[in-house]
């Protein structure tokens, strides 16, 4: 269809190429640069009047940077007489900044929807929101994708000794553990993390039976990676056999690689929703491909299917 | 006026400090950090329930943090129910895409005054907008100040040999020149740029006398300083006696400090409306404060009186 056209920004080039690829369209042309003083400069360099625009971009760090460059491209496809400009973000930036904690805190997930609303958006397509509260942000449709099955789909695939056990690394998490238990036809366990009095270090108990099992950690996000390598190093110290970790999205910020390197996990698998840089690709981490959800998710959007219908 | 309360944020903290001098009031608490990946993190420190507050940003480089600095902080302000949310920005970030020179273009300063309201900024203080137009982009108020008087009277006061001319390095800028001329009782002259074909150097030709006199060419923005430099050089050889160079916005990326330092420029004139780091600070460049200005503008805006008298 030629009114159909996927155009990437900085975020997820390698990805966007892929989900091109699967879709079977070439991507869109155009440049997004900047000026000498830092300042966006974004080149559409074909004509995109009439069609159904789909932008790829996470809003991943640098997450300031990625957010205007959405910004300015839906802007700037509006202004091109855009007929649709569906925002594909496979990482949410901002997600955690979704209520008030504390007194005076702004919400910046909210902020974020309205300001992607404001330049032009007309749809967008995620990937496991940190709080699926967050669909209810924006008042434009929103198809929010999972990666439980394609985290699920490695393990499934993959050769493990002995029993399997899924682990949430916190309270918060245990929806998502049950999900994957599912798939994997395995118990969850959940690590149940407390402080018996103030300035007291946490007590980490484990809820569930890991004993000479393998465990699975899943998580949503991985930022410093201090939650989930205490969490692996209590499950040794528990009896598990061994620890395999998982997330959708590697944020793995300051010193999240170098704790997971000196940790228990054995491997950490991740999706490409964030690219991961040269000098974060470690033996220990694999990354799965999101390309083919997505592109999957765009033609049935485009052709005005279920999208729910991905995950059965 | 225990209501009315000017927080900084990170792009202009010394002029900030100035401006709250100016007015007699504490600067109110508030940090404005990072979270380890990146993601901008605010604390007001002190109730603004039902306050009048004001905010002090411009949108200079690194523009994108600076704007979504700005952005998240009239989010946290608002829904900590300030009373107004007033933004001063002396500095307008991305003001030159301020129209569709080119087809599929964004026009980045119409996106940026919109999000601002949708962000909940109630009015807009600012400084030489690159284009006045850029005004009728927001649907609150916006009061606009000009640094052509402090750029004036710092020539008035300082003891210069000879006959004045003040100069205007393009077309745009004729309107400023002549503002500027006319408090310093001098005459005007253009720099009248054309290129004779295509892929041919362009010509400067220089409308107007100077001849043996003090030029002072005058400029809203100068940013890779290539246009002042070569109209300053053009000034000599043509018989000028020596030449100054004045700005409201120092923007001065890439090659701009080496090309003035090399330049026929005798000093640059700027203002603090952006903040110079002091790599950029030299010999030849002088900084005004717009800090009394500013200052005086909050004061007439709070107590409800004409702002435009400012510049009588
Ligand atoms: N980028 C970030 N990095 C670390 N913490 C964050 C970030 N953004 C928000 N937060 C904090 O994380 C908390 C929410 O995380 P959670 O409890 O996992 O939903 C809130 O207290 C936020 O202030
Ligand atoms: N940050 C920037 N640096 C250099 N040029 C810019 C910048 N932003 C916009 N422009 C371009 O500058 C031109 C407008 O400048 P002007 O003619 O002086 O109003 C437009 O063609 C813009 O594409």
């Amino acid at each position: 269809d030629p009114n159909l056209k996927v155009f990437s920004l900085n975020s997820n080039r390698k990805l966007a190429a892929e989900i091109a690829n699967v879709i079977g369209v070439e991507l869109g042309k155009c440049s997004v640069t900047r000026f000498s003083d830092g300042e966006i400069q974004i080149n559409i360099e074909e004509s995109i009047r009439g069609c159904d625009v789909y932008v790829i971009q996470s809003t991943s760090s640098p997450v300031n940077e990625h957010l205007m460059e959405l910004l300015i491209m839906i802007d700037a496809l509006k202004r091109a007489s855009a007929k649709t400009i569906n925002i594909v973000m496979p990482y949410y930036g901002y997600a955690r900044q979704d209520r008030k904690a504390r007194a005076r805190e702004p919400i910046t997930a909210k902020l974020a929807a309205n300001l992607l609303e404001t330049a032009g958006a007309t749809r967008v397509i995620t990937l496991d929101l940190h709080a699926p509260q967050i669909q209810g942000f924006f008042d434009i449709p929103i198809d929010h994708l999972m990666g439980v099955p394609i985290l699920s789909d490695y393990f499934k695939n993959k050769m493990m000794d002995g029993d399997i056990v899924i682990v949430s690394p916190d309270h918060g998490g245990v929806t998502r553990a049950r999900k994957m238990a599912d798939r994997l036809k395995a118990p969850i366990a959940i690590i149940d993390k407390r402080r018996p009095k103030p300035n007291v270090a946490e007590v980490m108990n484990i809820v569930g039976n890991i004993d000479g099992k393998t465990a699975i950690l899943i998580d949503d996000i991985i930022d410093t990676a201090g939650t989930i390598t205490l969490a692996a190093n209590a499950l040794i110290e528990n009896g598990a056999s061994e620890v395999y970790a998982c997330c959708t999205h590697p944020v793995l910020s300051g010193p999240a690689i170098e704790r997971i390197e000196n940790s228990t996990i054995k491997e950490l698998v991740v999706t490409n929703s964030i690219t991961l840089p040269e000098e974060k690709k470690t033996d220990k981490i694999v990354e799965l491909s999101v390309a083919p959800l997505i592109g999957e998710a765009i033609i049935r959007v485009h052709e005005e299917q279920s999208v729910s219908t991905l995950f059965d």
